[in-house]
Order: structure tokens, then sequence, then C-alpha cells
């Protein structure tokens, strides 16, 4: 049938069409269902919506996106076609009832989720189904495998290339702003993108962006690799599996990650970026994604026997990740500390002990120091300034000033103390609670905002300065304030932990 | 936050409210977050799309139902606030791990359903979750319970009321339209609202729509049956326990029911519906919904347990549904075959025998008829011209001529015959193939299309027609017999089974 073409100028992922519901339900088609838009030059599939008032009998809304795919404009016209539910829809009905996919079905279920024909009630059921059901460890290494031959693939000319990865959950975790300048140092090449926050307070990739370009896409990684030996950017400036950003939409409201999602996910950002050595880091520790050690250890295996599985060297780091690391939180301030252990100055352990030590496995992994001496050699990239000069290279190839320091980085104009309410000792840092302050504060879109501890642990008296809050806006650094003093995100104790007494008093 | 409004003019069931994709990142919202829009009259709680392109920072999108609510138009002024994730988001994520959920739970659920809460996404998630770890009775009755609590209730000031439903999946199966006015002619209440086709070629509704109005509210239903004893209305006239209706748009891209779902959905819409007695038809047979008798019988104590704990009397009924119910399929054909029956003329014994049989049970469950002796009574009201009667009564009531008869229906303008391809015995009638068929020549649209069989067993000769197939589309009616004689819904086989031979022929 021939229809008449009316324009929605909103950006879909998806192709969409909208129809008349009376001419539907004439034509036996349902909301959801798929159909054929054929126009002169092209041909689409786009799931139907139905309106009654939106378009009239013979008309047919079309997204933007569905436009310019068949080179349509207001008034022309395309003809539709019914056509049937994709077969994914059928594997993943497969999966729902507690089936095995075999690597056909598993390809096919990516296929469709990448190319936009698959609805959000579908994908949701997906998500759900693997979630409760699972996948065994080889529909996960096909998983893995449909998701990085959907995207791009950064092919390098030289190699062995290395990448590091934090399945992340520990706030203030700036290492990769060290640890990739230490490696690219000695000479390894470590193609590095990092992701925006979802739910933290800044992702490496919203870091970076304070000081310098991040969107690279293959070709600019490529190059600059091989030339410079890494990079710091942002994982989406490529398309690298992208089944996973849509997947994660559908994730998203739910706040569920289903586990064998997950493992394919990661393997496959890193395995379609190249990487042939992959060092992860699991933070484990209360408030973190993996609370307890035997769940974190079962990870580690998992991501090692799916890396065997797609033929890479993983290792991975079960770190602690309990406590922020380091004294600072937000994009400037994470920076700034960065630079300030690789310009020699002092910084607390925390956080030179797990950039020296992870930034140590990757040398060692790679051959440039014997086993037990990766950490050592890492400390002496750092102490002689190489590891300084390397980061300085890496932000100037990516636009950023050459004179920049930890002295001049735009910190949030605002500032305030947050003070001790009470007497007695540091106990813990509640990361989560941390994380909401940060936000609070301007954190991820507010370069300048975050916090700076000044005592993370120890005895602290009753007025004393715990912490400093900064912000670029006077309003949120207040709203940060007051939620820092009602969440009191570091518990702090007396040495008297309780009283017990077997009378009444008085 | 203060926004200005933009309206687009597409109808929707949720709230829905589009900003920009770059102001959401600053203020850490994302797609299908939850954000309250406050306006000078009224607050609404919608669900967040972004666009990069449709919406600039400080303007929200607004589709028509959310305008409505706020009393807005273009260029007003919102507030915007985020709020929370609704707490049956976590009551959906217990079922996925496979939890019961308690009452409280399931009634949060089912009014967040109902009010627009929940996005596609979760429901999907519910529907899912439902499908793979079930439901046990209990939380099915809760369930039904909360269905019926969030929809209107039919109050009737007389009783007792009686229905009748079949889970359908039985083409052809008009006896609706001769139980009603049986029953009713007796005396009884029978206040049967039905549903329209969603994969089958006509229902009731559809049927009825031919020759009067169907949309009936819940007045309308409750005064016709208690003047004239009965309704041939239409289930979508009324909001009861509209949360089927929301539930039922997850579950069709998926082409799944979960099993308690369609318990609680069917019991809770007879409950809102003041049914204190229902009779449940269970058709089985090959392609029907039912294909094993074991199973239908599960079904059959399943809806009596869940009746007797929602304080209502359920009896079924199991009936064979493995070939279509008479000789026709399509709105008018049935219409016409119907009131031959109650015209005294002949009709297929598949349609008289199933109909008296059910309108039997009912008479026997009201005390009109002593056990064993309903379909008898059910008979002698059709053929004394009492059914047709309160036949006329009802469609009259319902807007209807009352010089209708069989003679005067609207039957499809063009028809063709579909002949045997072969000599043989009719050996079965494919359910699914016929609806496809029917579907094709334009039910349940078009109101004249249909198929009238003209033998539906014993033997016929190549040549011979089979059926007659209508419609009022000379294309439709070509598409149709063309799948026709592809399809071959009728399978035609000799006695000669199979052949069998042990030597190889020259």
């Amino acid at each position: 049938m021939e229809h008449k073409v009316k324009v929605v100028d909103i950006d879909s992922f998806k192709h969409r069409v909208i129809m008349n519901t009376t001419e539907c339900g004439k034509l036996g088609m349902h909301s959801s269902d798929r159909v054929m838009i054929v126009s002169k030059t092209n041909t689409v599939v786009a799931i139907l919506e139905t309106s009654d008032t939106y378009v009239n009998e013979g008309e047919v809304s079309l997204y933007l996106k569905t436009t310019e795919e068949l080179k349509v404009a207001k008034d022309d016209l395309v003809r539709i076609e019914p056509t049937d539910r994709p077969t994914s829809v059928e594997y993943i009905k497969k999966k729902m009832k507690g089936k095995e996919l075999d690597k056909a079905e598993i390809k096919t279920i990516v296929e469709d989720i990448t190319s936009g024909l698959i609805s959000d009630v579908e994908l949701s059921a997906y998500v759900t189904a693997t979630f409760i059901h699972g996948m065994n460890m080889r529909e996960t290494t096909d998983l893995a495998e449909a998701m990085v031959a959907t995207g791009e693939i950064i092919e390098f000319s030289k190699g062995p290339i290395f990448d590091y990865h934090s399945i992340g959950g520990s706030p203030g975790n700036k290492i990769t702003l060290v640890v990739v300048p230490i490696v690219a140092a000695s000479g390894m090449l470590i193609p590095k993108t990092s992701s925006r926050a979802v739910s933290s307070a800044c992702g490496t990739a919203d870091i970076m962006e304070t000081i310098c370009n991040i969107t690279l896409d293959v070709n600019e990684i490529r190059e600059q690799t091989e030339t410079i030996g890494g990079t710091l950017a942002w994982g989406g400036g490529v398309n690298i599996a992208p089944a996973d950003d849509i997947i994660i939409r559908a994730e998203y409201p739910l706040a569920i990650d289903p586990y064998s999602q997950v493992l394919a996910s990661v393997m496959a950002k890193k395995r379609g970026g190249g990487a042939e050595f992959l060092l992860m880091d699991i933070p484990t520790g209360p408030n973190t994604k993996m609370e307890d050690m035997e769940p974190a250890r079962e990870l580690a295996r998992d991501f090692s026997e799916l890396g065997k599985r797609l033929g890479r060297k993983v290792e991975c780091a079960i770190t602690y990740g309990g406590k922020p690391v380091g004294r600072t939180i937000g994009p400037a301030l994470e920076i700034k500390e960065a630079m300030e252990f690789m310009e020699g100055k002092e910084v607390p352990d925390s956080f030179s002990s797990k950039s020296l030590g992870i930034a140590g496995i990757l040398l060692e992994m790679g051959g440039k120091a014997p086993t037990g001496m990766g950490k050592k050699l890492a400390k002496e990239i750092v102490d002689d300034g190489r590891a300084l000069k390397k980061f300085m290279e890496i932000v100037v190839a990516q636009g950023g000033d050459p004179n920049l320091t930890s002295d001049n980085l735009p910190m949030g104009k605002y500032q305030v103390e947050v003070l001790s309410k009470r007497d007695g000792y540091i106990n813990s840092i509640h990361n989560k609670k941390i994380v909401k302050i940060a936000r609070a504060a301007g954190c991820p879109q507010d370069k300048g905002a975050g916090i700076l501890f000044l005592q993370k642990s120890g005895r602290v008296e009753v007025g004393q300065p715990l912490m400093v809050l900064y912000s670029n806006n006077e309003k949120r650094l207040e709203d940060a304030r007051m939620l820092a003093n009602t969440l009191e995100p570091m518990e702090i104790e007396g040495m008297l932990k309780e009283r017990y007494a077997d009378y009444h008093s008085v």
C-alpha cells in the first residue's frame, strides 16, 4: 500500500513508523509489528507504532533516521508491507525457556540488536532471560565474538597490544592516568579507551575531557598508539561492539547486569580494541560491585577462561576498593592528584601503591620486568620523570595544553569544608555516599566539582575539617554540603563500641 | 529547573517527556528515568526520553496526554525534578530472582502498570520473569484482585450474575450468539462482554459490531442486563481490569502468555464484570491453545481453584476444538449461521451441539434445569423461538435493526469457490490455516468477509467445491483464494495411508 510521508523530527536509534490505529486494525497490523517501508531508492524494516490522532489513514509518520535512510521527505509516497517478526525473537524465547543457544542463534540476536530490529520489549525480555537463566562459557564466548563482529575492529600493524580495564565501583580511581603513561613509557603499546560515568562520580573519559580531546576514531587511536605508545580516549568515540551500548539501555532501567553479559561486553570491547594482553582490575570490598572475595575470584577465573577461548591472555588483579582511591574525587581534582604523583609530589599510598602495582603487572606481562620486579620498574619510570613526560605527550597529541601542570588546572570556583561532628577515629568511608555528594556538587559535567579528603584515617576532633567540597555553582555546593552533613560518608567512632549494663539506672 | 514546553502531537498511553541529551548528562539524568513535571495546576510523573536534535537545553517536549493533564501549552514553563524509580521495579526484580511476591508488592506492580509509571522495558521484564518463574495460586489470586481493584467494577442490584468465557483457539466459535439468548430467555442474568480478534479471524465483539452497537459502558451493561437479561457487548468499552490490556501489549511482541497471567486476567475481567457463576470453555485438540487433555484439565482445576479463592463459582467445559465450529467463519457469515439455528433451520451438529451443551450447563448452574437436563431445556428454548426473540431484544436494545433476519445480512460482495485437488476423504481441517485465509479475505474488519464450508467431513472428488470464500474486496478475495490453494487447510487423503514394498521397482 502507498502511504504519504509525515516526518517526526525526533532522533531515534531504531527505525520507527507511526500508522493510523484504525487502518492498522483493518490491515491486521499491531503496534510493535515489523513493517517493510519501500521508497524509490531504499527499503528499511521499521517497528510499527500506532496513533489515533497523529496520522490519518493513508499516512505514515517516519522518524528522522528513517526518512534519511529512505531519502524521502514530507508528502513523498512510500510502500508499506507487513513482514515477519525477526527470527531472533524466537531465539530470545528459547532462552526464556531456559535452553542453551547455539552460535548462529546468538549471532542472529546480536545482529538484530545492533541493526535496531529488536524492540525495547524484546530487548528487555532478552536481558531478563539471560539474567535469570544465564549463559554458559560457550554461549558467552559466542556472544563476545558476535559483539566484536558487529562493530569496528582496530587492526594494529605493530604489537603486541596491551590493555587494562577496571570493572569499577571504586571512587577516585584515577590510576589509569598514571598506568597508561608508565606502560607506554616502557615501550609497550596500550590503546586505552575509557567510559564516561553512568552512576559513578566520573569516569576516566570525563576526567581526561577536562584537559584534552577524548573523541578519537579508530584510525586516530591506532596511529597515536603506534607513534607514542598509548591513548587516553573515550570508548564512545569508536563503534566497537556497539551491541553493548544498546543492551545497556535495557539494563539501566532495571539496574541489572546479567553476569554473562558483563563478561562478554568487557571482552568484546577489549578484543575489538585490538588487545592481545589484558589486565582486569576487580575492586573488592564494602560498597563496591564485588563485596566478597569468592565472587571476585570467580569473576577473575571466568574472565581468564573467556580470554583463553577468545585467544587473548588475561590476567586479573583483585584490588581493595572499600574506600576511595587517593584523596580526590572529581575531574580536575583527580588530574591534579595524578600529575602531582608524576611530578614527584607526595600522594596517599592508596593511590601510588595501586597505580604502581597495576602498572607493574602490565610491565611484567610485557616482559619489561621479571616477575615480582614490575612495581619497582614502574616506580623508577615515575621517579625519573618518564611517566609525566609520556602523560604530557599523550595530552598534547590529543590537543591539550603543553604547559599544563598540577598547578594550573581549572578547579571549582567555590569551596567549602565539611567538619567532623564528633571526636573519634575514622572508621570507614562509604563509597556510594561519597559518589552521591560528588554528583550533587556537579560531577561529572562540572569539571571543577569534587571532593578533596583532608584525612582518610586516624583520629579526628569535633570541628576538624574532614574534606573540602568544590563546585563552580554555589547552589550545588551548598546542596552537596548539606548532603554530606546528612549522609555522614565518613564514619567516625570512639574506641568504646558499645555499652552493656544489666541494671536499670536510676 | 524551569523548562519551556514544546508539544509532540502523538498520543501516548504513558506520560513521556523528551529532554535535551547534553542537558540530561549535566543533570545526571538518563533516558528511562522518571521525572516529576510540575505546572501551575498539576504534577505528573513521566518517563524521560532524550534527544540531541528535537529539544534544546531548557526545553522539554511533552506528549499530548501530558500537556492535557498539566494544562500547559507551547512556550509555557514547567518545573522538572528528578524522582526515584518506582518501588514496583524492585518487586519486578524480586520476581526475576525467582522469589514469591507478597500481596502488597503485587498490588504496587499492578497499580504502577495501570497508571503508566512502568516503562516498556520494565513491563517486559515483569512479563518475562512471570513467564519463567511463574506465580503460585496465592500470588495469582492477589494479582487478580489487584487487577480488579485498579479498574471499574459492575455492581448489580439483582442477581445472581452468570457469565461464560472461552479461552479461544477454535475458529467459527459463534456459540456465544446463541448461548447468551438461551440463558437470558430462561430468566437468568448474563452480562456478556467479549473481545475483538487479536490473532483469530474474528472475536464475538467483531461479529456483533456487524449488526449493532457493542460499546456499552458499565451503567448500560448493568441496566440492559437487569432489564432484558443479557448483553452482547465489547469488553473494551468498559475499564474493567485495565492492567490486562497494558500487559498484553508487552506479551504480543513476544507471543507469550504467562500462565498465571492468563488465569488472573480472565478471572479479573469476569469478577470486575460482576460474575458470581462462571462457565469456562476450554477448546482442546490439534492447533488449539490446549492440544492435549492433561494441560486442559490442569487449567480447568486452576480456574476452579482461583475462582474459589476469589469467592466465585467456576465450572469448566473441556470441548473439542480441533476443527472449526459450524460451517462459517467471518462476522456476517457467523451471525447468519447463528440466526439460522435460532430460526429453526438446519445447522451442523458441531455448532448446535456445542451451543446447547454450553447453554445447558449454565441453565443447570442457575437451577433452571436439573443436572443432565440443561441441554434439553436449552433445545426447547431454541425450538420454541424464545432464543431468537431474546437475541433480537438484545440486538435492538443495542441499536440494531428490528427487521434483521438471517437473509438480510451484509454478506461479502464477491465470492469464489475453492475446489478439491484430489479424490479422497476429508481427514482434518487445520484451524490456523483457516484463520490465515479468513484474515486474508478481510476478517475481522470486512464484515462480509469469511469462509463457508460446503462439507467438513466424508468423501470428496477432485474438482468438487470444498468451501466458498467471501470478501468485499476483489483483490483480497484473490489473495485468500491463492492462499487456500497453497495452504490446503482441508487435508484430503485416500483410504490408502502408506505404501510399503521391499523390492525395487523396475
